[in-house]
């Protein structure tokens, strides 16, 4: 089953905030629907995101009443406005509404009538659901090569099949080493505080038959130390054009003690992630959540009422931390400003 | 309120397992309950459990039937070992033990009456509480010389009131510079798995008045690389010879941070924490406590079924991290083979 689909003229996804305990699909008949589920998380991770989004602006586009093309085209761009808006991180959101609403604007000046490009919105949709599993294929192949027999690999969040259309990105890269017989084990860490770790890609390694540990965040650097993980592999949100990497909170934290105990530390991500508008991480904005869901867990309150919290929801992870980043289109290195501009031109 | 007390021939203590929600006092009429409630953690911090086994022990004595000295001594010997093995990494545990012990044989020796030792024992034990509170107030003027008007700290876990019979180590430093008029505030790790920081010291923290912000632990270097943390500290469950310390899971990756930044790191912890016996770190048992705790949370399961999941409760950090030990006999710093056998023989 896919993370997000076009299904009778609604967007179906993974209701993610219920896994590991029960698979429920959420219909989304409508755009601001979409837009609530990705802000809630219902869906999340990257590449998803941007898929998500795709099908939300094509969900809009078929529910408009606009008969005229120009109407059309600026109530998909007041849609696009408010998708864009939910999640400020990742750049494949934007990144798939504009490559959306170039579409529509080029039929649009061929004189298409409306109903043309509502048909054509949701065939691109489709489209990039089709690329991004195809994407995280090739991806995967890349990214085993940088994996040993008997490697112990640790990874933070998911990046697997729920955090694409299918098939995943690290997780992806994890997930074609298995398949190509090589003995592997991944540590899991939990990511608090929204466990994607714990929920979700301990439910996908459990679901492939993937050896496994799951640890809390902190326990990272205790099994580096005893020389228990070979590897780190793990995802992106947003890629500056020098190499510096947004990911979930934690990353960086991984990429120092990596780098410490002498690890590789690699990143695996499609080149929509890449931002080559943005020279460093510095300019990623960070997304900053509610606080609740550090003092609260799975609905249960830990902490005293009252307590002040943070919440940023990513971080920063400098590209002298970075050993290489895998796009479907081969594996970046440093300097990364000329193999990453090599790469995504390259798509 | 003590965390843990004698009170009409019982061994009272906080049940830190229902705080911050409610504090219940759990009352102990038999070792073996307290031996229990070590175990699952209704009492922790090295320095309480220090004391509640004393005062275990104390317990053991009143209750035991035997009229003979000798059968006395041999029954303490044996109520000893069973509240010693409740948790193996904090060396407290042991120091408590063997403090009350030598008690015992030195009164068998000038051939005592039982009842007389086992009054001597609950003298004791009251006696190790009071020093306890004695030494964190001494301890904590010392590790308030390291504190600046205006700093930002970083601490794990708990180490205040709770994690001793009163005032805290780390945490009562960092209160004695509050009191002081500093202007202080404390980002306050969560500590997964057990939530120490979330539950305890966040509930202490807002008790006290001193400004915070509740962290998850994987949040921790985002804010260094912000330069939002001015200094690292934190307590300690056993220190080596050497300088390196046993602590909390979680507290290596923090040390290697805060080296990474240029942050000073310090460990604060009373003398009885330090145990010359063992050269390094590599010798201090680490225990590994049930994976249901890193898959559940506060009775919620977060990982699916049948998940593999790791629960090593500490971690050592080599001394090379760590900037200065501060004990209640004063500041030690490297090399700590000299420094702190120096302050330890002054106790």
């Amino acid at each position: 089953m896919r993370t997000v689909y076009w299904e009778n003229g609604a967007v179906c996804m993974i209701d993610q905030t219920r896994l590991p305990h029960e698979v429920v699909i959420l219909r989304c008949t409508d755009y601001a629907q979409v837009a609530q589920a990705i802000k809630e998380m219902r869906i999340r991770g990257a590449p998803a995101i941007g898929v998500a989004a795709a099908f939300g602006l094509a969900l809009g586009a078929t529910r408009s009443r606009a008969t005229q093309v120009r109407s059309l085209l600026s109530e998909l761009d007041q849609i696009a406005g408010a998708l864009r808006q939910t999640r400020p991180t990742a750049v494949n959101l934007a990144w798939g509404l504009e490559r959306m609403l170039r579409r529509a604007a080029s039929l649009a000046a061929e004189s298409s009538h409306a109903q043309t490009i509502r048909d054509a919105l949701i065939a691109e949709a489709q489209a990039m659901a089709d690329e991004d599993v195809a994407v995280n294929k090739r991806m995967g192949a890349f990214g085993a090569t940088l994996i040993k027999d008997g490697d112990n690999i640790l990874t933070h969040c998911n990046t697997g099949s729920l955090a694409t259309v299918d098939y995943g990105t690290a997780l992806g890269a994890i997930r074609t080493a298995f398949e190509q017989g090589k003995r592997i084990h991944v540590f899991v860490d939990e990511t608090r505080p929204y466990l994607q770790g714990a929920r979700l890609t301990a439910w996908e390694l459990q679901q492939l038959g993937i050896p496994m540990t799951l640890i809390t965040d902190n326990m990272a650097a205790h099994f580096m130390a005893r020389r228990q993980v070979n590897l780190v592999m793990l995802g992106a949100d947003r890629i500056a054009a020098n190499g510096d990497v947004a990911n979930k909170i934690g990353t960086y934290a991984l990429a120092v003690l990596a780098k410490e105990h002498g690890i590789p530390f690699y990143s695996v991500a499609p080149t929509s992630t890449v931002d080559l508008s943005l020279p460093s991480g510095e300019a990623i904005p960070i997304e900053e959540r509610s606080p609740d869901e550090v003092t609260t867990l799975r609905g249960v309150r830990v902490a005293p009422e009252g307590v002040h919290a943070a919440h940023p929801a990513f971080d920063v992870t400098p590209h002298r931390y970075v050993t290489a980043i895998v796009t479907e289109n081969g594996i970046a290195y440093k300097p990364y400003g000329e193999s990453l501009s090599r790469l995504v031109h390259r798509r």
